[in-house]
């Protein structure tokens, strides 16, 4: 029986490449709703080829044009129209590739659908964590990561050694400014920040890896998905991407998983695990790579990845609010509003300015994002 | 309960590392049996710290001498001992760990009487696999490999996905000649075959390191471990020794294990498995190691690694013929008898002269091995 699949942002990186893993498998997989937010012209060719039985946009008035192209597909729109995507009977699995905190709702009501959960959002369990982590074992759901270095762990977890997990090494690329010198931080244009060395990606994930904000965020997103403790975490920066992360068990034997950097190796084994199908990645000739290379991180150029530390130790919703910042600040600095070394230090401020008292439920976590903006949003009046 | 482990081969590298393993977890191992040739000052030491309930050495005149020592031990000598203890009821897991052709009669002894086995001693697989794999199978023991190598893909093998795996990648240091130009290995001394850049072991898998032969052997090895074909093996020299084998799945993810270049890691794999214990192996700093670098064997330089394919392929006793010829090349070099470059053709001129019919059953096996050696001596005679 084919696998029915939804996909929560399918006009992004990731929903394109979950789409060229499922046309690469037609005999596995079908594909039930699609979500974008206004790439509607990508959308139009997505439902040719796909045939989805409902699919979802961002705005009332692009659901009426599709819906007059498109007269026999269901057609929703806005975060009600993802949620109910997210909640339809008909699908097995839910890739969750929305960017940011509104990624939360409709990957939450997947899981109380007992929907498994391909999750390439991070943000959600950045800053849902502690609501989400639940409700997956609650529901006894899937929860199975697409995010390349998560999906790495995933690999080589052994489940029934969990117990025998000493660290985990997540490998860092150290985007594209890894040896620039800090001093000219203050001068990095948007340009520059969003030429990534290894992955094309979306803007906001890419303006992440040039400030290790993603790294921080992946923190995080494992301590989540394998239990562990920041303390048990740990970032080695490998330029090549190519060793994806690495367990280190307490023999001394460290398991990890490698390949070209092609989202289609993770994305694959997400859809399929807990097998493994024929996808059209790269394959890996080492004596062709010749060399990885290794190097620690430089937290005092990559401020964010230490902050990530303090923020996942203090817990509660302050990952939520550092999230929140972050996707502001990176907003204000593509809006050149804001300069590249401002981005930390409006994130920093703003977490050091939360003082409220959010519970970590749904309603609470989405109230710390909106208080992180709001706050992030007035700092920058104050910065720019 | 404790794992009751008897080794054969307690006074080599792999003994003496397994020793250390089990002394590290007293409460999950106990030593029944400990089988050695002729170094029996070490063999009464461990007889001390371990206090097993059997020994075997290699001659009569020894087994006296030691009885004498310690009156109330099961004290055995000879190839009839060896059997004995990998019998004994005692034993839930057999280490076999001798050197050479003479490691099959007690391993296949040991599978019939139901233990599980650590397999060090790669010969057991690489002359006799096709005897020793049914048996493995009707007895339902399991073969847990303890070379690095083998241990690395075991560790990332998974069962339900076999049908996956696309190729597997052995690493190979390269050993003490990877650089050295190819016109100067007439020149070799033994000293300089003996030093291995990164581990430290018995002779002969040492010289067989620097000719690749050991390479070559492992390719075999792991056919018969994995179920696989020369074909699908491919060896890629990586001198740091860190990364230890790596399987490539069809789906692009390839799987790997890493460790500092230390056999305690994959012995107590081997030990413990499924689980895994605490063990004082250094732990891996990759931003310390810094690269780690991959280059294509060189077999022009190296021709026993593209003769073992060959030989492979053939299957039949032929591996057994190329063993007996490469144990019997490996003395005569030590010898000073041939020169480091005739080790090579020694093999390959034996392998080619085989014309007999011998049976793959241990008596069959055990014959082409005896062929072997006879006609690498013979072969030496007009050699040197």
């Amino acid at each position: 029986m084919k696998k029915k699949i939804s996909i929560l942002g399918s006009t992004g990186s990731i929903g394109v490449n979950t789409l060229e893993v499922i046309s690469s498998a037609p005999d596995r997989f079908e594909v039930v709703g699609l979500a974008c937010g206004t790439q509607v012209s990508v959308l139009e060719k997505q439902i040719e080829d796909f045939h989805p039985k409902m699919v979802s946009v961002g705005k009332e008035d692009l659901a009426r044009g599709l819906q007059q192209k498109f007269p026999h597909l269901e057609v929703l729109w806005g975060e009600e129209g993802l949620v109910s995507l997210a909640k339809d009977s008909r699908t097995d699995l839910v890739v969750s590739a929305l960017v940011g905190a509104r990624g939360i709702e409709p990957t939450l009501a997947a899981i109380e659908s007992k929907k498994d959960i391909a999750l390439a959002n991070k943000e959600v369990l950045v800053a849902a964590g502690a609501l989400i982590m639940p409700e997956v074992h609650r529901h006894g759901v899937r929860l199975l990561p697409i995010d390349s270095e998560h999906s790495a762990l995933f690999q080589v977890f052994e489940n029934h050694n969990r117990n025998s997990i000493e660290k985990i090494i997540l490998t860092a690329s150290g985007g594209p400014f890894l040896h620039r010198p800090k001093e000219t931080f203050p001068l990095v244009v948007p340009e520059e920040a969003l030429k990534h060395p290894r992955w094309s990606m979306g803007k906001r994930i890419t303006i992440d890896s040039a400030t290790l904000m993603n790294k921080g965020f992946e923190m995080i997103e494992a301590c989540w998905l394998f239990d562990l403790s920041p303390s048990q975490i740990e970032v080695v920066v490998h330029p090549q991407s190519i060793i994806h992360s690495l367990i280190s068990y307490r023999d001394g034997n460290m398991l990890a998983c490698l390949s070209a950097p092609d989202m289609k190796a993770p994305i694959s084994y997400a859809l399929s695990y807990p097998e493994r199908i024929s996808t059209e990645v790269v394959r890996l000739n080492l004596a062709k790579v010749k060399e990885l290379t290794f190097l620690e991180p430089d937290v005092e150029k990559f401020p964010l990845l230490k902050l990530s530390y303090e923020v996942a130790k203090k817990g509660d919703v302050y990952p939520a609010v550092m999230n929140a910042a972050d996707e502001i600040a990176v907003e204000a600095f593509l809006r050149r509003q804001i300069s590249f070394v401002q981005i930390p230090q409006l994130i920093s401020e703003t977490v050091s300015a939360y003082q409220e008292s959010f519970p970590l439920s749904l309603e609470g976590i989405l109230g710390a994002d909106a208080w992180g903006r709001r706050k992030a949003e007035e700092l920058i009046k104050v910065l720019s």
